[in-house]
């Protein structure tokens, strides 16, 4: 999973949020290129159990980055900054949490000018395909989201997007009036092990565990979304910090299309269970049609994701059968859908 | 200047930016109604010489709203909280410091939060006419802006406008959360006496003041604006603080509208200077046409503003004639045209 140039070798590196979903595999896959890993987080999603392969090889920094103090403890002494650490999780969790994902513009303000003061050289924004116009992504309307269709003016999805969109302008202005390398990465829905239920395809997987049947689906099924495994996200996240430094944003996408239905009947068929597939079209499904051009991070990163999302799904379900306990989902679920992660 | 229902007397309410320009008014007046006023200031634009009238009165907090704890101590104790604090300036200043403006996110949320943490009963917001979309203040587009035209989607004015609108949403949303009576009031522009060099109207007077000839004026002169007297400002703040508590906006304004050479002619008509007017088309100059609906504040607050522009002129450049030293003005006009306050 190196990219391969040895750009991280023997780099100091701090991944905020660290200890989460992507974090840790990226933390993990940094270790891989060389570099020496610093991890900041405060285990509000992340765990101690994602980073059980790893810990011995890396710095953590228990820490809160809502503190301008801790922030600056994050990105002291890093040459790069890879800023993932966020009030975050699927549909279930951003459209009720408008308040702590409000706390988003705390923390990338903290991250982004404790990386100035401390000298880092450049710093990768976790940012989202939430801070595209929601009038792209209709069933009438839609367009593959490209990068510089963001505005203004801005119609981002919800105080999540905005948050994400006010991180990726006040970090090109931080870097053009402070000389400091940036990219702002716009993960499309990514999914993979660790990754929470609250996330529509770990949301299919965990009741394909359960045997649930009927198999619900939230919205009527007919929600298009581009989905990329984690080990695409983290690969193409490096690359982005190697090529890109001058403030901009990069989709970090696949070009595969599925209906969530579509989506739901692979997940069924990779785990073998049979059930019918029940729509709940009044659960929050998000925008209805959404999808990213890859034509910018193509060319600019010189790569695209490898792993489709049937084999991402094969290897995630492998995961999440084999680490989790029936007992502890089948109680948890319901939680688990709109929770942080 | 009391808004005569009693709603103040007695109450413990807390100004941040109490040392400012509109904030040091804010403060007489609450004053004058019988409040218990702490000013919460960094003196960045902020003076000792703004306070000395009311000085012996109120409780003066030296601190800085960019530190958590700092917002914290600000509110504590109070019932209100009259939040002006800000990077702020006129168009001199906000279109040349995007980076300061971006510190108003941090600023808003701590204070926010801090309210509710510390039990505040009522929080006013300091937002501005510049969340309104750019292009519906063009020449041939315009409309009289009207509390409902904001978004989505959003085109703020900068990175000022886009920091007052997530102030106004994050406001908002903690309101309804956390039952915290909430508004926003968005300033159109604002002058009178203690008012920086970098607006437009105390430039002017400043420019008469020295007896410059010619006369220079930003922008072609067509550029329509509203303007309106900070003891308007403070009176209708008051009432809309008293009578607004669902986080909505209200706008601060007046119904007079002015180009800025018909204004540049009142200002050389009202000090009695006589000169040639110089536009300077090459030089920021904001919104081309921006003025104001005043349905809804009229409604809310039962009150409308009672200087008119060529009165609140008359006082302001009396004060400015009157405390101001040639030689220094002289000396530091070109950088007082862009510096924050």
């Amino acid at each position: 999973m190196s990219t391969g140039s040895g750009f991280y070798a023997g780099r100091r590196v701090t991944v905020t949020g660290g200890a989460s979903f992507i974090g840790s595999h990226l933390a993990t896959a940094l270790l891989r290129a060389g570099a020496k890993v610093t991890i900041a987080d405060n285990y509000s999603s992340g765990t101690t159990e994602n980073l059980r392969e790893i810990a011995a090889d890396v710095e953590v920094l228990e820490l809160d980055l809502r503190s301008p103090d801790d922030a600056l403890r994050a990105c002291a002494g890093a040459e790069l900054v890879f800023h993932l650490a966020a009030a975050h999780g699927g549909r279930g969790y951003i459209d009720s949490h408008a308040d702590a994902c409000a706390e988003n513009f705390l923390i990338d303000q903290h991250v982004f000018r404790s990386a100035v003061r401390s000298g880092v050289d450049r710093v990768a924004f976790a940012s989202s395909a939430c801070v595209y116009p929601a009038a792209l992504q209709q069933p009438q309307t839609h367009r593959a989201l490209r990068e510089d269709l963001v505005g203004p003016p801005y119609d981002p999805d919800g105080m999540y997007g905005m948050a994400k969109l006010c991180g990726e302008l006040v970090l090109r202005g931080i870097a053009e009036q402070h000389g400091v390398g940036a990219v702002s990465c716009r993960y499309f829905t990514a999914y993979g092990p660790r990754c929470g239920e609250s996330h529509a395809i770990m949301a299919m997987i965990a009741r394909a565990f359960l045997g649930a049947d009927p198999f619900q689906v939230w919205g009527d099924g007919t929600q298009v979304r581009t989905w990329i495994y984690v080990e695409d996200v983290v690969r193409l996240t490096m690359l982005a910090a190697e090529h890109v430094s001058d403030g901009s944003a990069v989709n970090i996408a696949t070009d595969e299309m599925y209906t969530v239905r579509d989506a739901a009947e692979l997940v069924l068929r990779v785990t073998g269970h049979e059930a019918t597939i029940e729509t709940l079209p009044h659960m929050p499904t998000g925008p209805l049609f959404r999808t990213a051009d890859l034509e910018r991070s193509t060319t600019l990163l010189g790569a695209v994701p490898q792993v489709n999302l049937a084999e991402g799904v094969r290897r995630t379900a492998e995961w999440y059968f084999r680490s989790k306990e029936r007992g502890t989902i089948a109680r948890d679920l319901p939680a688990l859908l709109v929770e942080r992660g």
